[in-house]
């Protein structure tokens, strides 16, 4: 098996079957500094630069407080803007890159030009963690909500996942790698302005993914074990709404999971994920059913996180 | 004695002495770290999450640096338009605080709005500490003040407190609840447009603070045990007019303490806090009298806020 | 000699032969934390505090970086804006520096007013270390940068710069004090605009350099042991004009250093540094010629803000 050692996390294109499973494996042991809120010092000796080009949440938080939990240093930046005017959007990858690469040990990166931390990675001599790259991949978002559903049943084999949401965000693309390897069959459900691209789905096609695109995600919503959604709704479209006192922008019902839909129709072991923050295409009365996971799926950004913190700077083998 | 461990601490509105006691006991015995400088590992095993809605620069700092003399971890953000655009304004506390409560292991939050992080603390597993909400509360603010009294004199009981400034403040909200608590009588002066409401008033009488509204600082002057002061001119205000060129704005004198009103009718012992910033209210030269505290005051923030942290994080008992 | 234990670096004007060399001599000390990618515990115990009036990248990072590296605490501001509104360009240094002292045991501040460190050193109780401040100087970059030489060849004496570049900035002035150390000569090469003034040129001669003003770097380049280069464009200006569709700005030919210049004139064991980032007066393809030091540069900057930081604080002797 490749080591994890010194490796660039940037796509999960290539990743094998026994590579995700060692990922969850190392995230599972490591969990309990997680679970029993106690910073650990595997990684006390290190620091993580993160390089946020564009804002982000749950992925840099989760990411810094990864590495906290594991005892380690964060330094970098959450926002170009806070750096020399204009520097970092004009500054070469490389330029940067061979600079960063000095304050600390393992680079984590957000971009907004899709491979970004790719060329970065050509550049560093650290491992370089692709934290989402314009239109491209999201890989470990992906892995984390793998490792959400793989600690419900210890197997992704022969799952059947429905997507909802807009098929163009790089989540979508690193999914489909995914679960091309499991042999999960999925269906797609988005508006025609957001569904897959013909590039990508012949891509998926070539990796014998089973697919089709349905029109609503009420339809198939009986199949999923899996109901993997995202927003079609812009937060910002939304709120510049309701500053102009108008209502709130609603998303379509073909693209809604409701709580009623999933009492009428889902299967009893169906989770809902969902990588937040949301719009109305997940009413908050969801929450408390069963099938909700999109809570314990934050937790586990941070756990899987650990692992590969852990895993590129080879605090575990 | 009900435990801190585990407790948010959110408003003092129910504070009981003996509580006020147990954190300034805390405070003097882990002082030492902050006098010394030489960060301890109480909390080196914990990260703290700062959510900070709202700019802010000494609740912050002083809350991140009471964390780091206790060997703590930090994450979080300091300005809301560094996460994802708009998410953090239209994204439920309730989606925000069950994503957070797992970057850490206590959640310091400021918000633009009143009762905000009573809600998040209805929702987190874990503490919330109020760093400030709208026109809520400040109570870390304000148990700071108390001590910095407490340290001078070892009780709080029967002082006579002059309180000068915006009075619909958050902190003055506090500090009415925290004096009621240890027979404190104060005068509160305020230009009208800027004096405490009636509501707020009428739940003093309730309380049994004995409280008068004189017009200016200077006739209760020589009264007062503490002088609690704060701005009336905004900064943002008297800023713009410099820019155009005209002359500072000043403070009217009836909401101003200087050196020679505290020459001339100050105890002896009186002392005059400030959370600073100061616009012209508190003229420098006052710096230098036997009155001013707000330095010691700012040094009491981290070692106050030490306090609270090892608390609920059950570092102490 | 003078011990730097507590000590404010806040220009090189009077820095002696002997402290250089003290700071080389424990950079070289401390390097292998950086070299091996294992940070130690020299400062654990110790947090440094960043107040960044101004924005930056480099010399905030790796000043972070270096603490980190040491195993210290790290906190602070790296954007007025992200405090509270307009407060930070109203409070007098004053006021803000008896405040930041209690956050930490060092301060490291970046200001957009000349002298504003020296101020803050001034009132602080705790080392603060220019950071770079308006035209003054920058005594940390050019300690990095003389340690990148110094280690080449283990002397300065004698050798010959030529400095090409905007000579207003701020690291022009340290850079000046520092060659009349050690007997260095200079060749300063800028656009007439952007020349040294003439009080810092009067300055430089009471001070013993020897220094010319040729019209371009290449004339004087054959003489050259170390080219230290600075851009005459502007990111931002360059910048506005690609947005606009037109072509980038190019720099002047006079103050550009070519791959085809050095290999046709420099000296065999020639080095050329730059702070980056650069625009085009240093094109890409100077990076692979043995000329280019500015990675080295780089990374030498966390070494010896290591270096600085262990000392101020007492780690070393």
């Amino acid at each position: 098996m490749r080591s994890f050692l010194g490796r660039d996390i940037l796509s999960l294109k290539h990743f094998e079957r026994h590579e995700y499973m060692r990922i969850f494996q190392v995230a599972e042991e490591l969990e309990p500094h997680a679970r029993d809120r106690r910073n650990g010092d595997l990684l006390a000796h290190k620091t993580l630069v993160t390089a946020f080009y564009q804002p982000s949440t749950r992925t840099r938080l989760s990411t810094e407080a990864a590495m906290h939990r594991l005892g380690g240093h964060v330094v970098g930046f959450a926002d170009p803007r806070m750096t020399r005017a204009g520097d970092f959007y004009q500054e070469s990858i490389k330029d940067t890159v061979l600079m960063l690469e000095y304050y600390g040990d393992v680079i984590a990166m957000r971009h907004f030009q899709q491979g970004a931390p790719h060329e970065a990675a050509e550049w560093a001599s650290v491992p370089v963690i692709n934290c989402g790259d314009g239109w491209g991949e999201h890989p470990t978002q992906v892995l984390t909500d793998l490792f959400t559903i793989w600690r419900e049943r210890y197997t992704l084999d022969g799952l059947h996942f429905l997507l909802v949401g807009d098929m163009r965000m790089r989540t979508m693309h690193s999914i489909g790698y995914a679960m091309s390897r499991f042999g999960i069959s999925a269906s797609f459900v988005a508006p025609p302005e957001m569904s897959l691209t013909e590039e990508f789905k012949q891509e998926l096609r070539d990796l014998n993914l089973r697919f089709d695109e349905p029109e609503t995600a009420e339809e198939v919503l009986a199949d999923a074990d899996v109901i993997y959604m995202e927003p079609v709704v812009q937060a910002d479209y939304t709120r510049s709404r309701v500053e102009d006192g108008e209502e709130k922008g609603l998303t379509p019902p073909a693209y809604r999971v409701t709580r009623e839909m999933l009492r009428d129709k889902a299967k009893t072991d169906a989770i809902v994920l969902h990588s937040l923050p949301r719009m109305d295409e997940l009413p908050t009365d969801v929450d408390d059913t069963r099938h909700a996971r999109y809570w314990y799926e934050a937790y586990n950004g941070v756990v899987v996180r650990m692992a590969l913190l852990a895993l590129v700077l080879g605090a575990v083998e």
